[in-house]
């Protein structure tokens, strides 16, 4: 194993040059890839390797947080949780993830399918694209993945034997567990927000039922260890075209709650709708608000109903067995415990959204939504509707029961009915 | 390594005499050590060594399920959770579990204090002895070792990391997976019952609510990997003096919901209060079931009492932070999230305890308490009480507030006033 060296421009060629896989996508002669640096993320390099016959992407992590430098190490290895999410999800909901093709432990190297002409979800929402088909995929994309990835469906050995692997990813755990669920409810030093939000700044970290709320959430992510997670599912995410939705980016992975990759997914297209009005420089936004309360409820529609198709034809798993319910010919008690399931998630998921969208607005790692809005107080104005929206959601999760009463609840905050 | 072979009271002084923590406490001379098997338990050898300086007991594992034989093979790694536990609840409850002297993993040989003149807890309840301390014990031990292995309390790396060792115990968990939470509840083979019980079990078969909360309870077994359980709680794991409590045999120990733990043990103390009547040959037992009605207030209470204390003096780990409440002089707020653990303990232990309550009646592994019951039909009317008790708090576990309320309830159909 030789030692780790982050990757540039000039050396990847080198490097990488003799890799059979790469050069089959990209050309036999390493010396004429173009290579470019086009790594916009918090954490990583990611190269676009281009040659005569195509291009790759060439992923690889650094001992540090890029966003804040070598003064906040963070280890290799969370390129190794990367890659194998990623074989994971990839069987789990086939071609929803770029293919891999050529993975370097050691230096923490994933090359991989380039996604082209894909762009990232949230910079479409931002420009106002309507885009039809991301509610349904990512719809079966989290009830595949949630679902296969549990004792719903594994051998519960091999389920074990996973928790345990993802269980060593404890540092990008720590950033979720941080930075997530309790620096936004405190004066943390990483924190930074948007000046005009002061007043509700000070409310909801005043705000006892909420800081209880994030915390027992907090808990629930921490010891629910359900299923192999995305664990930073949101629209950053995502990359997309018109007809096609590709999931990227899973090195936040381990085995947490199901709702949480809900949760923080449906946030984040709860914040794009609140910073609609900050884009509406070219024309009114009111068609792609409706769109994106829509592809609200399309989500997590098609995901019951995947998720109880799946419950249906893939519940092979130690929960909830048939030889307890249908082959005693009592179908209506699998059903039962069905909506059980699907309860708890739906409840829990609102709790991890409300959390989402307070730590995107007053936290350390802000969303492009609201960060691109150039006037500040249009842009407060944007995230205090946020911040109340998710405030509601998270201490109100067992009372709220559907996506129709939290579009009716988003469309009365936008339009100052209630405040 | 040398290869497993099992011990034998001849082979034992050979195989253990140049061990220099069993000489210091057996004697010198292993050919002077006289050594009796006395393992009745389901799974283990267990010999105790006595020879001029003291005594031991030798405990190992085999590679089966002692009580089923060969045909049910057994990882001897067991042996190595066991151990691992005990190191664990020595530092988290000391005092409260037997010292180790020697522990060889090959052999799956863990050599421990020899605990006398304890006998079982189960055995001192079925002849009708009332010990004062194990109320107070007993509780306190659950609330040690449940906070102290938990986020509440521990380094999360270092929890993470425990939570991936005991998840290799998949053997045992397999075992509780099926026979506590699913073998109960249809025809599976290895199941028995008293005669005299069709009726019930018929009706319990069929009762989908009953089902279906069973599979909830497993779900959260399965997933919430909140702490450091013994996973095998019962009377029978308990030894005691009217001055001393030792809990034994944590093989089971994985990372699981707090609840189980708690649940496992008071349900215990409830099949024993539902025995009674079957134990009365020398004399009324009311005293008895008045003392085990208490006992299981006082585990209770001084569960939450220690818990709380431990809530406000030794939460340093990274949940439910003093930099959200108490530092920000809102100690209200980590009032309100302590009650909201503890709630859910307690909704969640009546599950698993009328689950419990289930699976030794109607599963493979039945308890002493009904089955030194010789007379059938009476031992049928005590575990009919029981079966019925457990029914009605793992379903109404949402809706039952004290442990006052389970005594009357218990008192009732003890009574017949309920049926």
């Amino acid at each position: 194993m030789s030692a780790f060296e982050a990757l540039t421009v000039s050396t990847l060629p080198v490097r990488l040059g003799q890799e059979a896989a790469i050069r089959q996508r990209v050309g036999d002669d390493p010396s004429a890839w173009s290579v470019d640096e086009v790594g916009d993320g918090n954490l990583n390099l990611v190269f676009i390797v281009r040659g005569a016959a195509g291009a790759v992407i060439v992923k690889q992590a650094l001992p540090y947080v890029r966003l804040v430098g070598e003064s906040w190490p963070l280890p290799l290895k969370r390129s190794f949780f990367e890659y194998h999410a990623l074989i994971r999800q990839a069987e789990r909901d086939p071609g929803m993830v770029p293919e891999i093709f050529h993975f370097d432990e050691a230096q923490a190297i994933i090359v991989m399918e380039f996604l082209s002409p894909h762009i990232i979800l949230r910079r479409a929402l931002i420009e106002g694209q309507q885009l039809p088909k991301i509610g349904r995929d990512l719809g079966n994309f989290i009830a595949r993945t949630l679902f296969r990835g549990s004792d719903l469906a594994m051998e519960t050995r091999k389920r074990k034997a996973d928790l345990a692997l993802f269980a060593d990813n404890v540092e990008l755990c720590d950033i979720t567990e941080n930075l997530v669920f309790s620096d936004p409810y405190f004066e943390a030093p990483l924190n930074r927000h948007t000046p005009g939000l002061e007043a509700i700044v000070t409310e909801l970290r005043a705000d006892r039922d909420m800081k209880v709320e994030a915390q027992r959430m907090k808990h629930l992510f921490a010891a629910k260890a359900e299923t192999l997670l995305h664990g930073d599912l949101h629209t950053g995410s995502v990359m997309v075209t018109m007809d096609d939705t590709r999931v990227i980016d899973p090195e936040f992975a381990f085995y947490g709650p199901m709702a949480f990759d809900v949760g923080m997914l449906i946030a984040n297209f709860w914040m794009s709708y609140f910073s609609q009005s900050g884009h509406e420089a070219h024309g009114p936004r009111d068609a792609m608000r409706a769109y994106l309360l829509d592809t609200v409820e399309e989500i997590w529609t098609t995901f019951t109903i995947e998720f109880t198709r799946l419950w249906h034809e893939e519940r092979r798993g130690i929960l909830y067995q048939a030889s307890l319910f249908e082959d005693r010919n009592d179908r209506l008690a699998s059903e039962q415990a069905l909506h059980g399931v699907i309860h708890d998630i739906w409840t829990d998921m609102l709790g991890f959204a409300g959390v989402e969208m307070h730590r995107r607005i007053l936290g350390l790692a802000h969303n492009a939504d609201f960060e691109t809005i150039a006037d500040e107080a249009k842009r407060a104005a944007c995230e205090t509707k946020a911040l109340k929206f998710g405030r509601h959601i998270a201490v109100n999760r067992t009372r709220i029961h559907s996506p129709a009463d939290l579009a009716t609840l988003a469309e009365r905050l936008e339009q100052e009915i209630v405040q």
